[in-house]
């Protein structure tokens, strides 16, 4: 039996025609052979099998779907969306089929799995993997999952943080100081952002604000500024922006400022699961990479919040200085209240209403909102030294009383593309008081889920307001939250909801 | 503004035509609807969303993916094969849309992931909502992952069993002793399962053996068995065989036996994840919903094999022991010497040729694999009281030796449809000695890896053969082993890695 000449193999041994297949597989590369297609048989690819693609020196692995028959010729592949857009094959370009080459970083993943602790080089291999986009959605899952909990050590998080600054644009400021700030989230309504960006740079900070859209929430500020002014930028434009008015607010994901965080935001958002080394990863990773060197972090503290008690607050705060601390990254942690919502609308265009309320200084303005985003402003004026800790808190107040941060908000959303003004929901539902009372509590993460199954934040106009604060005296019929959709039957599905969950409001006897 | 009052709402709200995509996502369901059709638009899916369908009173849930012209119009909806099997939609039927429930026991899977306990009741759910397809496979993958490492107690590999073997089918034997073994695995070419059934059931006992394909290995038994008779048998045809013969070496998937494990164990394979936890669950409830009474696990032991060391061996026997106890299942441990593949062939067809050779008693035979058979199928029949210990191993060697057992497989594989001879691969290539010395040790794992890169266990004929023991002399350009392959392209992706990895078969200086 005479051995195969291995330099002769014909390998890669497939070339066939590409076929635009048109399906968004949200996110994961896919493609499509014929059953019985000389490349399955041949090279024994079968379903979930991972394999090559090349077109010229256009590189791309992706996960293979048998179609059955009709749709594809013997010799055609399809590409879905994504696979296309990656390789743009032209109308005479063929695409060459391989085995993939062993995505070398999964063994890692597997012994995080197990319980190792990974080095530096591991995490790294994994990050620039992901961002080859060599894993596919099953294996990052595997991945988010062994980070979750309390699985990372300090140094992983911290390799981490820097492999996915690393793989991204790093923004430079010609200033010295360019400052920012986060909040770690789980609190509905908390859209103090575009109070804080703007007060900060009416009194001349530098803060190239950029932000993420929901993850697992019902709006991220990117979806509630979408409302107000396009949050799209390309680099550029932002710079422009910025030169202009010292600030902007856009959405991260078009800077591509440690976009293996997005890609792992993605399958995260499909779990529900936000975990906290990686939460600090994602935070840390798109500060640093947006050359930020002052962060205040805004960690509301609450039995239903993210963070539901201080000994979880302190251990965050503690990783979060240490990370940044490596990092030569300055960082104030604020904790905050917890308890309930902020503000009143729940949602992207019905935070956006808030916002510009506190903004505009109208009657209606949420009170709590206006004086959340007062005392952030106060902490990013004394970190980046533009104030003390006795006049911080009055120089933004007066920023805000004078109109001052108005005309700069409106500035800065002229300077992305123009504002506009936000709609309002054509379904709304009040969920009323079953009885008399008083408002004991209210379920910041089933309120948010209501919200989300009402639409938010796919659907802009979608969410909830809140028409109570805990402590209210309430009686019987009288709204406590309304419901805002933009389809019948997303108000069907979340009042559904609402009607298994009779204690998102948490009513007690009157006091 | 007045109330959407709820009863009637229009909802579910869509009805959509049906189109068979012919597309096998390999497991996961999925839809395909147009970009911008009403049902996207107004319920606010997108892609990823998972959504419920129904047709008259047969439902599903499934991944939404968004087609962006031309393959669909507005007013269908494409079903994936598994869809279109689940639904079975006639030609006047319509497809609703609705959000599907959500998913309950999705929150236990998170809480899992943080490193709680999980409750009987929880794993029961999981379980559940598994079997009803509710989870899609990112949430399978996070919940393998969770469960991985040592994360499971006693308590919940019990409960995980007990879940998994209550959503199958449950056979019953009209005898009091049904016996069955199990490889724990990763011992290359250890194919023994076909030759113990065929020792213990032509001496009379009951074995209906149902075996599994391959999870990480070249080769599951069902791979093996599948070369050589009908494996796929349904229950009907499956009671016929073992009424006529005693026993049956079937595929357990065909039976519907713990199908989640199946399920999970499709996504285990892509992420190459084994957990002791799953292992234990994995294998009893096979074993308890088979309507086994008595066990036998053979569980290799070797710093290559799935086992690696005593202590580990150790753990997993008191697991297995420990959940067997709990349902009344008899179950004995048998280690084994896990230094090095067993017999000649890795690979389906290659396991095949040995298990015949040892079966028809050639003098080719691989006189490992006989050895590790006949002290197993003395095992089995010590543990069903059918020999003592004194005599149990000279009346299984009575047994092979005279042909009984050869004529008794025999009779099996013609009940299950008929035996057929195994075919060779086309394409061959020796890895040969770059040095002349002494064989060291043989690494299991990349010696499997390099069997399933030439094809294994998709390519049935595809593997390769093992030419040297450990503790032989070799001379230079002496054949190591001989990979085989059903095409050239997998020969050249096999030699690739070999070449990355030359200590494969590691040698030594010559003694």
């Amino acid at each position: 039996m005479p051995a195969v000449p291995l330099p002769d193999l014909p390998f890669p041994p497939e070339r066939l025609r590409p076929r635009r297949m048109g399906i968004d597989t949200g996110g994961e590369h896919v493609v499509y052979l014929l059953h019985g297609a000389p490349a399955c048989h041949g090279e024994g690819f079968g379903p979930h099998s991972r394999l090559q693609l090349s077109v010229g020196s256009r590189r791309v692995m992706a996960t293979l779907a048998i179609v059955q028959g009709g749709a594809l010729a013997a010799d055609e592949i399809g590409l879905s969306e994504s696979v296309w857009l990656h390789l743009q094959p032209t109308t005479h370009e063929r695409v060459s089929l391989s085995h993939p080459p062993s995505v070398e970083s999964l063994p890692s993943v597997r012994a995080k799995l197990y319980g190792r602790t990974l080095s530096e080089a591991e995490l790294r291999a994994i990050v620039t993997d992901i961002a080859a986009q060599r894993y596919s959605n099953i294996e990052m899952a595997a991945f988010i999952a062994g980070c979750s909990g309390d699985h990372l050590a300090l140094d992983e998080v911290v390799a981490l943080t820097g492999a996915m600054v690393d793989t991204g644009t790093r923004l430079r400021w010609p200033v010295p100081v360019v400052v920012d700030k986060h909040c770690v989230g789980g609190l509905p309504g908390n859209r103090t952002t575009p109070i804080v960006v703007a007060i900060a740079t009416a009194l001349g900070l530098t803060m190239p604000k950029t932000s993420s859209r929901a993850i697992t929430s019902p709006a991220g500020t990117a979806d509630t500024m979408a409302v107000l002014t396009p949050v799209d930028l390309d680099i550029e434009r932002m710079r422009r922006t910025v030169e202009r008015t010292g600030g902007c607010i856009v959405w991260g994901g078009a800077i591509n400022l440690a976009p293996v965080d997005d890609t792992l935001i993605h399958i995260e958002r499909a779990l529900d699961i936000d975990s906290p080394g990686q939460l600090v990863a994602s935070i840390l990773s798109k500060k640093i990479a947006a050359g930020s060197t002052h962060v205040v972090i805004d960690m509301p503290v609450g039995p239903t919040a993210k963070v539901r008690e201080p000994r979880q607050a302190g251990m965050l705060e503690q990783m979060l200085l240490a990370v940044a601390a490596r990092f030569g990254l300055g960082l104030t942690v604020l904790r905050t209240d917890g308890l309930q919502p902020v503000g009143r609308g729940v949602g992207p265009a019905l935070e956006a209403r808030d916002v510009l309320a506190v903004m505009q200084n109208l009657p209606s303005q949420p009170l709590d909102l206006r004086e959340r985003a007062l005392a952030l402003a106060a902490v990013v004026l004394e970190t980046a030294g533009r104030a003390g800790a006795d006049t911080s808190l009055a120089l933004a107040r007066e920023c805000l009383d004078t109109g001052q941060a108005w005309r700069q908000f409106q500035a800065i959303c002229e300077a992305q593309g123009g504002l506009r003004t936000p709609g309002l929901a054509p379904y709304r539902h009040p969920v009323v008081a079953s009885t008399s009372g008083k408002v004991e509590g209210i379920d910041n993460r089933r309120l948010a889920q209501a919200a989300k199954l009402a639409g938010a934040p796919f659907s802009p106009l979608a969410g909830l307001t809140v028409d109570v604060r805990v402590g209210a005296p309430v009686v019987r019929e009288q709204p406590l939250f309304t419901l805002h959709a933009q389809s019948p039957g997303e108000v069907a599905y979340a009042m559904e909801y609402v009607a298994r969950h009779p204690d998102i409001v948490r009513i007690g006897p009157a006091p």
